[in-house]
């Protein structure tokens, strides 16, 4: 998707070997127009396929995934990583290690919103090394519904999950693939395949 | 806002004497075409202000808070509850008690993201005690920034956040009041202004 890649270009910082800023757009301020923009791309890329639900992971995949939601004409669930009175205690549950926070976190999703006859496109705004994405398919297929696919706003082509993810047999389809990145010369290599 | 006020009345549960489930379409799973709605609401009440930005506190503020940023062709910014390495270290912060979650947290925006010279719309899912709503206000004072006024789904008119913060001389606009409610015969009374 051009116009994310050129977003990345402009706003994105690179800290370190792995770690791609973009909280000027997608993670902490965010750009409402181009959310919309990303959830036109991935409605019409999996409108081949009956989505009954969106299924993401608070707090910054919640973007990307309503405008996918609201144009695909379906319910967004989002996976929470804490507990409060307001969830139910009957939940599908997964355990998630996170890079960027340095620990592991339960995510859950009350049994009422994820049904054997629903088909689930996962939405997330980055795909590393995958853990995330593996948690949210363990919790759709706990449940008995269908992964119809994931839809991924920046995939770190140099990091093994998406990779490992495909093989596993699902369809992720990433709107910006990096290649390679440098913080020394501010480099970023996109990946020609989407 | 009466889609919303029949929405609540169809699908809210209530727990207790003070907790509203509504987390068929708002706190967990979403519905977007009623968040649309809120959005353009929203964005409507607060023609009369030239908002710069729209801020919200992750995570169910994050989906009314995007659409309403996209109806105003505004940039939304999201308090984090977390540190993470993808967040500045300079920071305005705020302490703010959850009574769902029954604990204290620290809510952060990077000093990057509100300017003296915004103008600022705060948007959240709840307002209760009024302690999340107070943090952000701080916030946004802090960075020198103006406050637009507040735009709140459902507010409980039975606690005394709301009327509390008018008094502060803040606007609010809140979208469905709730006068009374009763887990006992299932009994939701909304107030008629709103």
């Amino acid at each position: 998707m051009q116009s994310l890649k050129d977003k990345i270009l402009l706003e994105g910082t690179i800290v370190g070997t792995d770690i791609l800023k973009v909280d000027s757009f997608l993670n902490h301020q965010i750009d409402p127009q181009l959310m919309d923009a990303i959830g036109r791309d991935f409605a019409e890329t999996f409108s081949d396929v009956a989505i009954t639900k969106v299924l993401t992971i608070e707090s910054s995949g919640i973007a990307p995934a309503l405008s996918t939601a609201f144009h695909l004409g379906v319910p967004l669930v989002f996976a929470k990583k804490t507990v409060s009175k307001n969830l139910d205690t009957d939940t599908f549950a997964a355990t998630v290690h996170s890079f960027t926070k340095g620990k592991d976190y339960v995510v859950r999703v009350s049994k009422k919103y994820l049904r054997p006859e629903d088909t689930v496109l996962i939405i997330d705004d980055f795909l590393a090394k995958g853990c995330a994405l593996d948690g949210l398919v363990d919790i759709v297929e706990a449940s008995g519904a269908s992964v119809a696919g994931a839809g991924i706003v920046i995939e770190k082509g140099f990091q093994e999950g998406g990779s490992r993810i495909r093989k596993k047999g699902i369809r992720v389809h990433s709107l910006a693939i990096i290649q390679e990145m440098s913080e020394i010369d501010h480099r970023i290599v996109f990946s020609d395949e989407e």
